[in-house]
C-alpha cells in the first residue's frame, strides 16, 4: 500500500506567495464554532465598486449561505466576504436562513455597506443549527483591522480537513495593464464539485463588469474544479466567487464592457490556470490520500462523454483501492469505462499506466509487462491515459486514491 | 466501528436447502483456473426443451461469455450451462472469443445438444486471457456424472470473493399444478448491477416460453438485483439467466402461451420474492461489511426516482463510512439525497434512522437524541428512511457499509 500520513504526502515545503491586491483586505477570528485553539472565521473587505461572478453547488439540499449567494450574485456587488468553517449551515431549515440574515446584517454594518452587497459561505457539518451569535459581534472588529497581506491567514481560516491551504497567484495583462488574480480553496472530503468546489475565492484588481466575470468564471469552473473528484460526493455548499476591485482602472486598464472581448484572452487563460492549479491543489489533499491520480481520456464523441468516462474511473471505489494498494488492476479501468454509460469501443480500447501501454485493441498488450508496471504504481503520482477509439475529444480528470485512512477520517469525523 | 471478520457476519446459520428440480443437474471439478484446492467449474445439465430468458451487463466493456449469451438467448433454448470462477474473460479481444467457442463446442458435445443450446458465465479478473483448454476437455465427464441433488454445490463453485453461498428456493402454483423455482448467485464486490447481478441463475420446473420467462424476469430485476449496490461498480460479466425444464408440464401444468397471463401471478410473485431474497444475500456479503443496510425512499415523483435517489445514498462512501463508523451522521444523507440530481423539497425532507425521526421539514428534528441515535447505530442492519415531499412513489435500496476491509481486500486482491 502507498504510505498515509497525517498530512498529505502532497503537502507543498512552500506555500505560494499571494502578493495584495489593491481594493481587497482580511481579518480572520477564532470564534470557537466547532474546532479549539486555531482561526474560524474569515472576513474579506472589498473596495466600493467591487464586482462579483461565481458558481454554486447543483444540489436539491443546497445550504443557507449558497441560497444568499445566489440571490446577491444577481445585483453583481461585492463590499463584504464572511466565511465559516466547523458548520456548514445546510439544512438547518428557517434557523438557517436566520443565521444567515444575522451574519450579513453585522457584516453591512461592519463595513458600511448594502446588506446585498455581503457573501457568506460556511463548511463543516451538515445539519447542526450554526448559531451566528457566536461570530456575528466579532465583524465589526475584523473590519477595524483587516490587512491586505494576509491571503494565508485567511485560506487557513476555511480548512476543515484539509491538510494545507491551497493558494495560487498568477499575472495577467489587459490591454497594457498588469493585473493580479489571487485565490485560494478549500477541500478535502466530500468533494466532486457540480459547479464549484467546496468552497473557492478568487479576487483581482481587474476592472471587469460582473457579467463578464460570470462568464469567464462559469466556462473555466468546467475544465477545473468540476473535473476534479476526491470521493464522488458533491457538498451542499460549493460556493466560488471570483471578485474584481477594479483598482486596476486607476493604474490605466482600459474598461472592458463585452462579454468574450479579445482583449480578454490573457487574463481568461492566467484565470483559468489558476482555477486549474487550485483544483489540483484540493485533489492532492483529498482525505486520507497516498496517491494523486490523473485520468486522461482521449477520442471520445464530446468533451463531456470523455469527462464522464474520466470521473467514472476516478469515482470507482474499487479501481481506487487498487491504485493505493499499488496494484496495476487496469481491469477495473475497463470496468469504469463500461459503467460509465458512455459510447467506447471495446475492441479499440487502449489503456496506459504512465508511459506504459498495458491494453491495446481491446485486450492484453502484448509487450504488457506486470513487474514493470507494478513498478511504475509505486509512484506517488499516477497519470493513467484511456483511447476510447470513438471520436477525436478529450478531457482531463484529477483524484486520489482510497485509502484506510479516508475510512478512518470519516468513520470518526464527528465523534 | 462495526465488527468486520473475513466471514461476512450476516453468513447463514444454515443455508437455504434446495430440492431437486427434474430437468436440472450439475456437476463441478477443480479445474486450478486461479483458485486452489477448491471448486471453480460448473456445468449445469438441462433436460430437452428448456427454454431460457435473461439479462445481462449494460456495459459497454462487457465480457466474451456475455456477448455469447445475448445471441444465444435470440433462440430461447438451453441444454448446458457452463461457468468458471476465477478469471471473467473479459477484455480478452479475439482470445476471449475462441475461448468462449472452445468452452461451447466441448459443452455441446458432452451434452449432445446444438451450440445455441450452450450458455457461459465467467467471473474473476478482468484484462487475463482465459485458457479455456484448461477444462474444455473436463466437460465430457462433468456431463456423464452430473447429478440433480447439488445446488449448494454449483453455488459454491462460482463464488469468488464471496464468504458464503447465496441459495433460495420458492413454491408457486400455476393452474392446478406446484412448481419450484430454485436459484443461487455471487457478489460480492464490483457489484451495482445494471440489469442483473454479477451471476445469478435461477432454474424452474415450470412449462413457460422463453418470451414469457423474458418479461418476469425483465420486470422483477428491476426491484430486486437492479435496487442492490455494494461499491457502485457495475461489472462487466453481470448475467441473470432463467431456466425452465417444461418437467411440470408431465404433473399437468397447463400451457401458458401469453406473456402478462393472470395464471402467472403466484409464480411471478414467487420468482420476485426469491430474486430479492438473493440480492440481499449478495448485499449482505459486500466485501468487507460490517453491516447491512437499507434505504427507503418515498415522496418521490416516480419509482426511478426514488431509486435513484435512494442509490445515490447507497453509493455515497462518505456516508458509508460513517455508518462503518456507527456515527449517525444523518447530514450525510441529506448531501446524498442533494446530489442525486432528482426531485427533493428540502423544506420537506424527512429522515429516519430505523424508528427515530432525525431530521423532520427540511431540518434537524425537535426531539433529536444524539445518544439513542448512535445506540441504534451500533446494531448489524441499519434501515435508513427518507421522504422527499414531492410525489407518492417509493423505492428501495439495499447495500453494505465501506470498511477498512474493503480497503484491504481490494488493494489486495492480485497480489
Amino acid at each position: 500500500m502507498g504510505k498515509v500520513s497525517s498530512v498529505s504526502p502532497f503537502s507543498p515545503t512552500s506555500l505560494a506567495k499571494l502578493p495584495p491586491i489593491d481594493g481587497v483586505t482580511f481579518a480572520t477570528a477564532e470564534a470557537g464554532i466547532r474546532y479549539k485553539k486555531r482561526t474560524d472565521l474569515l472576513l474579506a473587505v472589498l473596495a466600493e465598486g467591487t464586482t462579483v461572478a461565481g458558481v454554486l453547488t447543483q444540489s436539491k439540499t443546497a445550504s443557507a449561505p449558497v441560497l444568499l449567494c445566489r440571490k446577491h450574485l444577481r445585483k453583481g456587488f461585492a463590499r463584504a466576504l464572511v466565511v465559516n468553517s466547523g458548520n456548514a449551515n445546510a439544512f438547518t431549515g428557517k434557523k438557517g436562513r436566520e443565521a444567515v440574515d444575522l451574519t450579513v446584517e453585522h457584516a453591512a454594518e461592519a463595513v458600511g455597506c448594502k446588506p446585498y452587497e455581503v457573501f457568506v459561505a460556511s463548511t463543516g457539518v451538515i445539519g447542526e443549527p450554526l448559531d451566528a451569535g457566536k461570530f456575528a459581534h466579532l465583524l465589526a472588529g475584523l473590519a477595524e483591522r483587516a490587512e491586505p497581506d494576509a491571503f494565508e491567514k485567511a485560506a487557513r481560516a476555511i480548512m476543515t480537513t484539509d491538510t494545507y491551504p491551497k493558494l495560487a497567484t498568477r499575472k495577467a495583462i489587459i490591454g497594457e495593464t498588469e493585473v493580479t488574480i489571487n485565490g485560494f480553496c478549500k477541500g478535502a472530503g466530500m468533494i466532486a464539485p457540480d459547479m464549484a468546489t467546496m468552497l473557492s475565492f478568487i479576487f483581482t484588481d481587474a476592472a471587469l463588469p460582473a457579467d463578464v466575470l460570470q462568464d469567464l468564471v462559469s466556462e473555466h469552473v468546467q475544465t477545473t474544479f468540476n473535473c476534479m473528484t476526491v470521493d464522488g460526493d458533491t457538498s451542499t455548499s460549493d460556493t466560488c466567487l471570483l471578485f474584481a476591485t477594479g483598482a486596476a482602472a486607476a493604474r490605466g486598464q482600459k474598461a472592458i464592457t463585452k462579454v468574450g472581448s479579445k482583449k480578454l484572452r490573457d487574463f481568461s487563460n492566467a484565470l483559468h490556470d489558476l482555477m486549474r492549479d487550485l483544483a489540483i491543489q484540493v485533489a492532492k489533499d483529498g482525505e486520507g490520500l497516498s496517491k494523486f491520480v490523473t485520468f486522461n481520456v482521449e477520442g471520445a464523441k464530446t468533451w463531456h462523454a470523455a469527462r464522464k468516462i474520466a470521473l467514472s474511473c476516478a469515482n470507482s471505489p474499487i479501481l481506487k483501492t487498487a491504485i493505493a494498494g499499488e496494484d496495476p488492476n487496469w481491469g477495473r479501468v475497463v470496468m469504469a469505462v463500461g459503467k460509465s454509460g458512455e459510447a467506447a469501443d471495446r475492441d479499440k480500447l487502449t489503456i496506459w499506466f504512465g508511459p506504459y501501454c498495458v491494453a491495446r485493441n481491446g485486450e492484453r498488450a502484448d509487450d504488457y509487462d506486470e513487474k514493470t508496471v507494478a513498478a511504475y504504481m509505486k509512484n506517488r503520482e499516477i497519470e493513467i491515459r484511456i483511447a476510447v477509439g470513438v471520436g477525436k475529444e478529450s478531457a482531463t480528470v484529477w483524484t486520489c486514491d482510497l485509502t484506510h485512512a479516508y475510512v478512518s477520517i470519516n468513520a470518526d469525523y464527528r465523534s
